[in-house]
């Protein structure tokens, strides 16, 4: 039986129901040199430890890279370089592929001369070290930073070839750090403080206005992600977590917390961060980030490059408000519509992994995936978002995600009706 | 009031019951220049995001790096690198810290000459490219990897001073890969076919024998850790996990899987990876790693820096059995226990965090913690141990781990008679 007979056959197994007959070539039909011969890695001693007290990718590994737009903001200090989210699975992000995004470059912060001050209205103003942050109790938990601006090119139309640079403004990792409730208690919020200011000590001096409730609630003061401290384009070492609201808040480099009785209507959430309607008035304070998804997998940098047969879609999918039960997937432009496998745990404002595992006729596709959220709630198209909010936002885009895959397997971002 | 008059007073809030009351200086009493004055960093754009397309630790955490012991093994190559636990927190190993171990060093293998072979006791021997292997359905799984010797040198007594060395041959990560199962089924494993050889691509042509029982239960063919592809030291690009069993067994570089009727009684769990008697018998195939756990913090390499008053103790737990409900830790070399606060997600065969936090009266500390798995089993004293397997062995060495904290709060790796 040729490779290619065989190949044939498996898929016509999996069309009568077989399941997963995909792969492999029968070996006594197809003797491979790389497995009858020793290959070249296993006749000679590798490096040992010491080559690596801090370990990095693989030398064939270096395309998977954060990117960046280059025309896309007035300067690299304050650019955005993406997560490769085609090139991952699961649901962690590593610490060297976060996307990040400054607004006066990434400050260099010594932590021996790090502070954290708490002042406004509190019975006691104070002033922390690192240390007397790591004296408090912590808590550890994973959760998604997605920037406001994620997929807010896509307003107009389709035009980033690519969910690094459609989507890629995400990441999701586990953090360790003190709830910001005690931190707050110890102060000793006074009965009016019922807003609070978080500064950043950045060139930038990023301020964004946080409703009390939410401080108490959910936020951390953190300083590690992922086991390790914070990257310093996160924030080292110390940054705000603000679950499943837009990462603009997650204030990096965290100086100051103010506790006030009004917002302060800075300029990150006045002249930006804000949704601009057709009408010409400005949405503010659309703080918690809407379900969404998107298929990695394949994607305009991921095509497919296996031919027809037995594959397998990917994605994620993630909500401000809760857990993704479910993921639907579309391969026809949403005439008919399937439900996703989850796969990984699942955690509360957390992106959520799920596989779609189809035998590809090798005719184009139209892919689209759908997330619901445990509120309920169902990702919409692009279409029913642009009949409310027009054309002219920048931000808070959660619309439905197309790729057209054409027979050779490469995918574009396109646009379709609905 | 002074700073230490404040602190005094906290601590004394803190004995009397007023909880997280540690820290922060009150600001009014105690300008702080660091806080009344503008910090360097916020007075400069800093680097932008050309800097890192893969992201690296901040300048100021260099001391982060895993680390080996010159005189453990015969050379470099054969050589353990250790994972820095005691700078970690939560449950992620990051992937540039996972500790290595290596009997050929690394192999540098070629991704596109990439070949993993299914052959013995099968009705179609198979071999199979990363892109086959890429088609079959996924699992996304977080287990802990521990080698059989990590402990090892402390059979006979307190030897390494330091965590990380004494329980550094562990990582926890999110592993994406392939069933081992839907390999075996594809291949179609014969009615004889009972236990498998996993064979690694490597110059030591790692071998291990595998019951069949465990290969169709929970291995997987991994391809990804932490979302990224498998670090070269991790056995890039495939490597078999074996959830729970000692870490020689998950083989890296996988090359070959022959299934066959009888284990193949190869160097590696024979020679090495077994257990000495007091009688000179030798136990073989102690492959599930029983329940342990130990104190990162404080410990020889992370003293108190802070003086007395309120502090965080921190450790993680293990079970090749299943989860950790609970942990118990003692300040006083187990006279007295109390149970630890349990914090981060709890899988199956996972690391997990546990935290106690108390008022240090500045005395000495004989610190210990003592795990239970979700079996009931309970980690015993290193005397206990001793007691069935004598001293001469070099592998499973789950007993207590004691620190002695002295007045400085230095800590230090001893032996407390149980």
């Amino acid at each position: 039986m040729t490779d290619t007979s065989r190949r044939n056959f498996l898929r016509g197994a999996a069309l009568a129901g077989a399941g997963a007959a995909v792969g492999g070539r029968a070996m006594a039909q197809t003797p491979d040199p790389a497995i009858t011969e020793l290959p070249p890695w296993q006749q000679y001693l590798g490096e040992g430890v010491d080559a690596a007290p801090y370990g990095m990718p693989s030398q064939y590994e270096t395309h998977v890279v954060r990117r960046n737009v280059p025309w896309l903001t007035a300067d690299a200090t304050s650019s955005v370089n993406f997560t490769p989210l085609h090139e991952l699975d699961g649901i962690i992000t590593p610490n060297g592929l976060c996307f990040e995004r400054h607004h006066g470059g990434v400050a260099e912060v010594d932590p021996a001369e790090y502070r954290l001050m708490i002042n406004g209205l509190v019975d006691t103003p104070l002033v922390f070290d690192l240390q007397d942050l790591m004296r408090f109790p912590r808590e550890n938990r994973i959760h998604f930073l997605e920037c406001a601006a994620n997929s807010g090119m896509e307003w107009r139309g389709a035009q980033l070839n690519g969910c690094q640079f459609t989507h890629g403004m995400i990441h999701n990792v586990m953090y360790t750090g003190v709830p910001l409730r005690l931190l707050l208690e110890e102060a000793g919020v006074k009965t009016a403080g019922t807003w609070l200011l978080a500064e950043g000590a950045d060139a930038s001096a990023m301020t964004r206005s946080i409703p009390m409730e939410k401080a108490l609630d959910d936020c951390l003061v953190a300083f590690k992600m992922n086991g390790e401290m914070l990257r310093p384009e996160q924030g080292y070492p110390v940054r705000l977590v603000v679950p499943g609201w837009e990462g603009n808040m997650w204030v990096k480099w965290l100086r100051r917390i103010e506790v006030g009785d009004q917002p302060w209507h800075h300029r990150e959430e006045t002249s930006k961060y804000t949704d601009l309607f057709p009408d010409g008035q400005a949405r503010r304070f659309t703080w918690e980030m809407d379900a969404k998804s998107v298929i990695t997998n394949p994607s305009p940098q991921a095509p497919i490059t296996h031919g027809p047969g037995r594959m397998v879609l990917s994605g994620v999918a993630w909500s401000g408000r809760g857990t993704i039960p479910r993921v639907d997937v579309t391969l026809d432009g949403g005439n008919s519509w399937v439900q996703a496998r989850m796969s990984g745990p699942s955690f509360d404002k957390s992106m959520h992994r799920f596989y779609h595992e189809f035998d590809w006729d090798g005719r184009p596709l139209l892919l689209q995936s759908r997330a619901h959220d445990s509120t309920g709630y169902v990702q919409p198209t692009k279409d029913m978002l642009r009949e409310i909010r027009g054309e002219n936002s920048i931000y808070h885009n959660n619309g439905i995600q197309t790729w057209a895959v054409n027979e050779q397997g490469v995918a574009e971002n396109v646009e379709v009706s609905s």
